[in-house]
Parts: structure tokens; sequence; C-alpha cells
């Protein structure tokens, strides 16, 4: 990971440290010595040691001196005796986000709304789309926008070639499918698991297939509301990051719990990106932890 | 129905006032125009035109000085001629109403508590239960309570003959499944339909059978809930009534989330049984409406 | 009123009627029989009696194949006769709505958004402002914005001339004030009573003052929110319109609360407006009476 | 304290530790030496730095072989290098809990309920009244209840006399006012400073005096809400643990209003209850650390 937040005149930085490895005792302890060692201060610190997994997670803010390398040194003897997936990054560091839409605005301006007003700590190199419709919004955030008909199965290998591509030009760290209606390859979702977003148009679990607003309104459904989640080859069935729902009754036509979906579809969705882009989401086998 | 609340000295009485028909130009005129007739004045007023089914739907609150034969010989000629499914009864009077339970109080001690502190119109002559645990909290509200074995087939077979004794007996208006964990049989269902209430353990549409908690649990949903549910001989199926949720986290146990829940099914219940008790529940097909 | 909304080649056209007048029987059948005679079909109607004033509260929605002439004449007498003030619409046409802003764009940016997404029935003739920052985000949505400087009392009174010129110029029916950060004079206030809505910048009743957040927070409370409120010579203490709130926890600094206030704010304030321009808000003393 | 909870044929226990001190580096390694070397590992572990005070908060789950005589012993070094104030308990250990009512049972029930369920950490030994009316809802259950008139100051002086003496008596660790109606004297309130928590019968901060629903009425709030805090001299302006809101309409009655406010009082007294008895509930100032 690239710093590119400037440690300032005083030289202290603000660190978050994420690790993951079998749960046994002692971990705290040494982390934490090496975080003394480093000359580091912890301000925030979450841990869970998940029963179901016997997994232990921990995230981490240190105010620290120290220079990456030497930080990194003092932590290797204790990531390396207990095996751990770890990753360490600067606090509000701005992800490099690539997004992907297709004709619906609502997440999107969500996104660069908040992004510019400094609520949401990503970067936004590029649209791309598989319609032109949503070009404006994202020129006026000043956000590079792309798209490309994806209607032919040429079509579709060509637009999930071109999304690897921008992943690699732009060192992109997180994909997020803010309403993108075609469904991705196998390939394309091992490739990015783990760092792949989408937002569910309805309210996992429960009615799937296309029109999932109009079986919740022939069902009469007094809440509807959205999932956000981690993208798996088995679609719609990722890790849960974010859910929301919001009241409604009889009166509303299926148009209307299409308007009332989407606000809560916008919300859930930026508060996932939120949360993964400060480094509070973590795996645990099917479920997420997230270190609010 | 019985009328059971005094009229008072003055006369006047409040009467809930549901009408179901075909929806056609001059409905509210013609029935409003009955209402004057019988010298009513219309203190609420709900009605609910539905797109799915060309239903038409309208519950009114009228103080009369009126007898309940007058006040009917006014309306005969309008629910005549509009075909018109109707009900009158007064404000207030008290819903009787069959509780069935199994072990689980959480649901019986919030019916009980309400129905005592009078913000829970019903009256209750008596729960039945294929489980002995719950008499004594039955009896100290002063509510008969009965238990019987249901395990063979010939007990179940007994045990559904003695709820419609019961209903006959009580002259029952509402059977509310407090968590009673037998299924019941497609032929009870239907004597009962339109007057027997469920409440779902866990949240419809969503995870179904026997552990929806250690399901939901599994993929770490941030959501729980509860939905208060018409039975229907399509299990669980039934429209739907009243949904709630709340949030939860990772952190969360499968038993944690069971407690949880039990507080969202109890409120979801006592919510649905209220409203109908009011007279403001009314079925349009698969769904209801709810005139709150 | 002017209708804007054609009335298609059936020559069918929709209708809100509001009508508000003191309470007495016989309304309902005397509006119902008008709407009858002008050959209109109820849609949509909702009434509320005002224990508190007296007062009956009227909103209905009409398809009919009437002009408003000769539906106003059906109306007459009815009107005349009980002393009601009414007003009639066509469904869906926009409300000319005049928004004030100061620095801070969530409310603005909320508010285009929506009105560009057809989910707000209102049109936006002219932004003012007492800064130039969200120029570019009123030029985005191609809606006219102007600054004036207002800092001496000579300034503010030229503002608020300003403002009663642009109402007039535009035949303004709204005025929105979405985070405009000074005190209108009580006689602008007054001229513009029951049209002119605000968003308080924090929870009403409460903390009040410069700094409610930083209040908030020095107490510990565990909810935050806003409520949109009809503006009166007595600041901030009009009739409510909406109120959100949203729960927070010891970890959130002042600058977290304002953020997290901010989405309430602009939800709560976009709901006031939504519901205004459907003319779903009526007055009943120091309260409202809303027709969700 | 005491410890109740037996250890178990493995000899394991199931500690919870809070910690309070001075902010400075090395605190979370120092402790989690200590544990280390009392064989205990960390199964649940938050904690918190507080800006506004400069303090550091903790709370810790621990599983260990070790007696409390010998965990203590590995803590002392460390608890007095940093002057912490600290706590030492065993987890599910019910606290002895005093309550206190008046006419209304809608919390005692809750607590009393959800007691016997299981889902709340205290133990009752006694209920005290300045009315006779709950005696029956407490004896149900099992509980002692002392009921004396409360109307001149010398009876008021003597009921506060037979508090401090129940408290002393059954060695009470919380005071619970579950809608007791009288004003306990600055003494009191000081004796009892952080072991006793209130309901406030309204929205904190908010609408004061005799009748706040009256009041929301008349402004006619769309929210209405409960707060549990600690009680202070400062009436009503103790630390808040606690809140909930619920949504109105203008449609509700004051009385109606109050009954939804009293579901509103008894969940979220029973939460703050239940979060003070898991030594959740940590004190900042005038803030409160939740450790949920």
């Amino acid at each position: 990971m690239t710093e590119t937040t400037p440690a300032g005149a005083t030289g202290i930085r603000h660190w978050v440290l994420t690790l993951v490895c079998t749960d046994r005792p002692g971990i705290v302890h040494a982390v934490s010595g090496a975080i003394v060692d480093a000359g580091g201060n912890i301000t925030e610190s979450q841990q869970f040691a998940s029963l179901d997994t016997g997994t232990f997670f921990m995230r981490l803010q240190v105010e620290a001196a120290t220079e990456r390398g030497a930080f990194e040194a003092k932590l290797a003897p204790i990531t390396e005796r207990y095996g751990m997936v770890w990753a360490l990054d600067v606090v509000g560091r701005p992800l490099r986000t690539l997004v992907l839409v297709s004709k619906a605005g609502h997440c999107l301006n969500d996104l660069l709304f908040r992004q510019r007003a400094g609520q949401l700590g990503v970067e936004l190199p590029l649209v791309l789309s598989n319609h032109p419709e949503l070009s404006g919004l994202a020129e006026f955030y000043g956000v590079p926008f792309e798209s490309h008909a994806v209607v032919s199965a040429a079509q579709k290998k060509e637009f999930e070639q071109r999304i690897l591509d921008a992943v690699d030009e732009h060192d992109i760290e997180l994909v997020v499918l803010a309403r993108y209606m075609q469904v991705l390859s196998p390939e394309l979702c091992e490739r990015l698991q783990g760092r792949i977003i989408n937002i569910h148009h309805s309210f996992l679990p429960g009615f799937k297939g296309a029109n999932p607003y109009r079986q919740a309104h022939a069902r009469g459904v007094k809440l509807i509301g959205a999932t956000a989640h981690f993208v798996t080859s088995d679609l719609d069935e990722g890790p849960i990051i974010e859910q929301n729902v919001v009241r409604v009754d009889h009166s509303r036509t299926p148009a209307e719990l299409v308007a009332i979906g989407q606000d809560e579809e916008s919300r859930t969705l930026t508060q996932a990106v939120k949360w993964f882009a400060e480094h509070r989401v973590l795996l645990d086998g099917a479920r997420t932890i997230i270190f609010r």
C-alpha cells in the first residue's frame, strides 16, 4: 500500500492495523508489545474471537512517530509467530475505488456527493458503465466515465477484460457495483474476491429474481430494504456487510416501493463502502466482522 | 356481534363500520348519506381502492344516538346495492380471543400484561396449550388455562377438536398462535381462516425451517425480525399483518439472536392483535389493508 | 393555481382537493355528493377531526373528466355552506419552489437530485444564497443561482426584498430554507407564513443555540436527529412537519455527529418538501396534520 | 464482590474486568501481560480513550483457571502503576438490585419477566414503593414487596432511610427507579451516585415538567421516546445511558402518547439495567461510555 497522507511536521502518523489469525492466548499482549516497542499509542482497538471458525480478528489504530518500515520490522516477529494475515495502512488514506454502474444514478450520486464532501475515504479514478446515461453526473464531479455497450457475449467478455485492465491500471483496491445490472462471470468474481461489493436491489434473504418489489407488493410486506454484500460466484449469496429496512404500507404501489428501496440501496451501499475503506470489514467464512 | 359497551346516559354510542366491495364511483357519498340519515357524525374515516384487485375498502368510526337495528336499517339499502361485505361493532368492545401457546411465554406475557393494562381490546376466556409450563402465568392474570399432551396423531386430532369446541363455547372471534409450536391441520386452518393469527419465529420472507436464528447467524445477517400473519393452509405464507426488525452484529451468538428475536415477536404479535381487535385489518387477496 | 398537467386524450384529470372547516355532521356526505355530481371518482381520501381545535381536515384525490371551472362550480355551494378554506390542484403538478442556502450543500444536493429523478414534485426556478459556494452544484442541475453578500443590516434588508421579489416574479408557492444560516426578520416570516419551511440543524425540542452537536456530545446523547418545521416569527418554534433520529454512541466526535446529523437533515427536509408539494401538510394551530 | 457462579469441574472461570485511568501509552500491553501471566485468555475486549477528559476506559472478558486472589495479585502492580479504578467480577453473576416503583407497572413487569426469563443479569431481593398497587405483580414473581405512604416530609425522610437500610441489608449494587414518582433528596442521590438509574417519562433533552406528553401533543411532535440515565442531584440531568424513540402522528391523543411512551420507557430502562449489570456502563464526566 502506498502512503499518501504526509506525516506532518511532528512526524506523528496515524496507522490502522488489521490482524487475523487462529485464536490462542497471548495475541493481544504480543501485538501491544510490538506497538509499545515501536513507540506507538493505541487510540482505537477492537477485537473478536469467532466461536464458529476459531479465528481471532483485531483492528487497531495507532499513533506513532515510526516510519512504515520500522513499524513493520517490529510487527514481523509477531505476525510470523501467530501466522497472521495482516495489513497496515495510514488512517484516512483514500482507497482507490472503481465504480460500475448501469442506468440508475441514485447510488452513484450518493457516492460522489459524499466523496466530495469528505465523508467517504475513497478516490474515484474511473466509473465504468454499460450505458452512457450517467456520464453527466460523473463529469460534474470530475470523475472520468467510460461506457461500452454490453449486449453480446463477446462484448461482455471485452467489458470484463476492461474492468480487469482498469483495476491494474489504477491500482484499484475496491470495486463497487453501484446498481450495475449485468451478472459478472464466476471468473471475474473470483479474481476480485474480497474486494468487490454489490448492493442488492432488494432484501437478502428474501425475494429473489427479476422483480423483487413486485413480489414484495404482492405479498404485502410491511418492511422493505437493501443489502450490501461481497460478491462471490454464488450470485447474491456473498457475505453480508450491511442491511437496512424502512416501513411501508398497503397504499404503496410497486413504483413507490422502488423509489423507497432506492434510498435504502444508496445509503446501505455508501455505508458498506465507507466501512471497507476504513478497514473495518473482515471476513469470517461466510460472515463479516464489522468493527464499527 | 353482541354489544357490550353501554351507550351511556346520553344515548350516544361510538360505532366502527367496515365495508368491502368492488370499487366504483359514488360509494363514499352513498355511505355517508346513510350515516347522515342515521344522525351520525364521522369521527374517523379511512379508505383504500386496491388497483390489484379492484376492491374498495373503508373503515369508519361514527358517533350516533342510534340503536344497532336502526343504524343497520339505514345501511341496508347501500350495502345491498354495492354488494358489500360489512361489519358494524361498538368501538372498544373487547374481542373474544383464544390464545394457543406451547412453552415459550414471552408472547403470552405481553398479551396478558397489555390486556390488563387496558391497552389491548380483547377479552381472554381461555388459553390452550400442548404443554403445562405457562399455567402459572395465565393464572396470575386470572385467565383459565388448559393443557393437553399433543404427541400422537390421535391426540393432535383431539386437541384440534378441543380448539373448535372452545371457539364455539366462548363465541371466539380471534385465535392467536402465541408461539404455538405445532403445525395445524389444513382443515382447521380453513375453518378459522381470516380469524387466526400467527407470529413467525423469524423473518418472512427469509430463512425457513427448524432453526432460523442459526441460519441467520451463519449468514451473518445484520437485521433480525418477526412477522405476524394470518394463518392459511399454506404454512407461513399467509397475508402479512405486521413486521419488525432490529439491528444485530457479528458478536451475537445464536442464543442471543433468539432472545432479541423474541422481543420482536412479542411486540409484533401484540400489535397485530390490537389492530385486528380494532377492526383495522382487512384482507385484499394475499395482502392486508391496515387502517392504522 | 395554474394547471400545468394536460388532461390527456381521454379528458381524465387527477385532482387533489384539500378542505378545512369547523367540524360538524354531514361534511363528508356533502363533499362526496359534489364529487358525484361532477362525475368524479375518489381514489384517495383522508380526514381528521381535531379535538384540540374542533377543526375538520380533509384531503381527497379525485379522477374526473371535469374542467377546473365546472368542478369548482359543483364545489362552491358546499365550501360556502361550511365556510371552508379549500384548494384544488392537479395531482403531480410541480410546486414552484424557491430554495435559500448558505454554504452547506447536503440539503440542496438532495433536493436537486430527487427533483431530477422525478421523486419530488417541485420545480426550482431559483436558488438564492448569501454565499457563492454552491453555485456549481445548482448549475450542474440547470437551476439559476444568485448569491449576495449579507453582512450589514442594509444588505440583509436588500436580500429579504430580493426574496420577496423572487417570490412574486416566479409565482413561488413554497420557500425552503435548506440550511440558510441567517435569521429572517419577523416581517418576512409573517409575509411567507404557511409556505416557508426550515430544517432545524438539531433536534427540536432539545438543544438550542449555536453549537447543538457539541452540546449533544457533552451530554452523551444516544440519538441525534433533525426537525423540519414551518417558519414562524418565533424562531424554531413553528409547527413540526417531520422528525428523524439516528443512533450514535460515545465514540463519535462532535465532527462525526455533524456529518451524521446532516444526513438526517437532508432526508427530513426533502420528506417535508415532498409532502407539502403533494398538499399533504395542513395546519391545526401549532400542530400539523400530515396526510401521508 | 461475592462470587456466586461456581467455576465448574474444569476450574475454568469467566471473568469481567473493567479499568479506568488517565490515558497514556502501554496500558493495553501491561494489562494483557498480567492476563497472560495469570494464564488467562481474552474473549472480549473493548477500550475507549476519551478526548474530552483524557481518560482511558477498558472492559475485558477473560477465561482463566485462576482464583480471584491469584488473578488480583497479577493485576495489582499494573493497577497501582497506572492509578486505575478497576473492578473484577464473574461474568453472569446477578447484580443485587433494588427496584423502586409507584403505581405504574409497565417497567416493573418488564424487569420481572426478563429476570425470570434469564435475560437480565440481576437478582431482585426487594421492591419498595410509595403505593400498594403493584404488590400482586411482585408477589407473582416471588419478589418481596413493601409499600409505605410517602406524603409528609417526615414520611419522605423515613422512606429514604428505609431505602438506605435496604441497600445495606441486601448488599444492593444497583437501585432502579422504575417510574418512582417522588423526587429524591440530593443527599440520597449523592449517597447512591453511580449506582442509581432512572427512566425519564419523556424525552431528554426536551419537554420537562408535569405533563410532557401533553406538551408533545400540543407541539405536534412526530417522535416520542424515553431516556434512561444516572440519577444525580441535578434532577433529570444525569449522564444518559440509553434512549429510544418511536414515530407517532397527528391522530394520537395525549392518552395514546402515554401508552406508546410507556413501551419505550420499559424497554429503555430494561436495556440500561442489563448493560449496567454486565459492567458495560462506565462514567466519563457527564457522559457514559457504553461497551455494548
